[in-house]
C-alpha cells in the first residue's frame, strides 16, 4: 500500500543504501501492524541532466513521493508523526550526508486498490492480521468496504 | 486521460508484452466510447536493486499506478468493474506467469487537464465522439466545465 | 512544491532543452513569489517501446504530470491561467516542434509536505518571502497550519 518513489540523480544511492532505506521504511509500517509486503519502494534514478531544482541540475537532492492507501492519517499531529518516521528512516542516507530533500505524502482511496486481485482487508481485521503474519495476500470473506 | 504507469524490475516484460498490454488496456476505454489516444501506458523499468517490496528486491512483482481524468467511477461496483477489466487486460502477462502485482486507480480533476492545449470535451458529447472517431484532438466550441 | 514529471521516449529532449524547460517553468512560480527551489522538474525518459498512446508507440508525444502543494487554484479561470503558463513554458520544445502532448495538474495537501524536514511557510508570509529571497529553506516560527 504505501508506495514510495524516490527521484534523484544517478549515483546518489548505492545498492546497499537502497536495500537499507527500504528495510527501514518497511519497519515503520510493520510496527503499526501492516503486512511487510504492502511496502513498495521504487528508486527512480535519472541522469544528472534530468532532475532540476529551481532551473538548475539537482545533483544534491532527493525528492520523495509517498502514497498511502491502507490507512488514513486523521489529524495534523498524526501526519507529522508519519513524516517524522519517514524522514528518520532515510535520514542517515540523505540528511546525514548533507543532501537536500523534499517529501510529500498523498492519500488515495482504498476502494480502487488491489493486491494480486484481492481488495485488501480493512484495518486491524483478522484477515489483515493473517496477511501480516503470513506476509502474503490470501483470499478471505470480503465485505463491501 | 487514463495514464497507467507500470513499475517493475527490468526484464519482466518484452517489447512484445508491452505492446500487447497497452493494446489490451486501450480496448477497455475505447469500448466505453473514449478516444484511443486518451490511453497512455508508461513502462517504468528499473534495475532489480531499485524496486523493493517489504524491504526485499521485488524481482517477481509489478506495481501499477493508474490515473483517471475523463470519467468518474461513481459507485463501488463500478470501481470493481474497472479494476476487473484492467487486471484482465494485463493478467496473461502477470498473473498467468506467476508474478505478484498491485494496482491502485486515482481520479483527478478534469479542470486541470489538457491535450494539445485543449480542454477535452465532456463525456458523451458530440465533440468527444468526433475525437474518438478521428483519434485525435481538434478544436471545438468549449463551454465552461 | 510544484513537481513536474515529464514522460517521453528517449531522445526527444536534449540536455539543453531540459535545462531551458526547467528554467522557464521555474519563472512561472518565482514571478508569483515562490522560492525557486520549490520547483522540481524530473525528465523520465523511457525506451521508445515503453511509452504507448492508444496501444501504439508514442514516439512523438510528451506526457506531463504536475503536482502542486504550496498554492491552491481556487477558480476554473485560475486553473486555466496556470495551464496556459505551463504550456507556454514548454511550448517551444513541444508544440513548436510538432509534438503532441498531454498535461494534468494535481493538487495535494500541504499538511504532509516537507522540505529538509521543515513544514514550508504559509503563502505570502514573511518566512516564505525569506525562503524565496535566500532560495533555501530555513527554520522559522512554525504555527500549526
Amino acid at each position: 500500500m504505501p508506495l514510495h518513489r524516490f527521484y534523484y540523480a544517478k549515483g546518489i544511492f548505492s545498492a546497499q543504501d537502497k536495500q537499507e532505506i527500504s528495510e527501514r521504511i518497511t519497519k515503520i509500517y510493520t510496527s503499526g501492524g501492516l503486512p511487510a509486503f504492502y511496502v513498495i519502494v521504487v528508486f527512480n534514478e535519472v541522469p544528472s541532466d534530468s532532475i532540476m531544482i529551481g532551473g538548475k541540475p539537482a545533483t544534491n537532492f532527493v525528492r520523495v513521493v509517498s502514497q498511502h492507501l491502507a490507512r488514513t492519517m486523521d489529524t495534523y499531529e498524526r501526519k507529522q508523526t508519519v513524516l517524522n518516521a519517514l524522514e528518520a528512516a532515510f535520514g542517515p542516507y540523505v540528511k546525514d550526508r548533507g543532501l537536500d530533500w523534499e517529501i510529500h505524502i498523498e492519500e488515495h482511496s482504498r476502494d480502487t486498490w488491489r493486491l494480486n486481485g484481492l481488495n485488501p482487508p480493512l484495518p486491524n481485521t483478522d484477515a489483515e492480521k493473517l496477511w501480516a503474519k503470513e506476509n502474503r495476500p490470501s483470499p478471505f470473506e470480503q465485505s463491501k468496504i
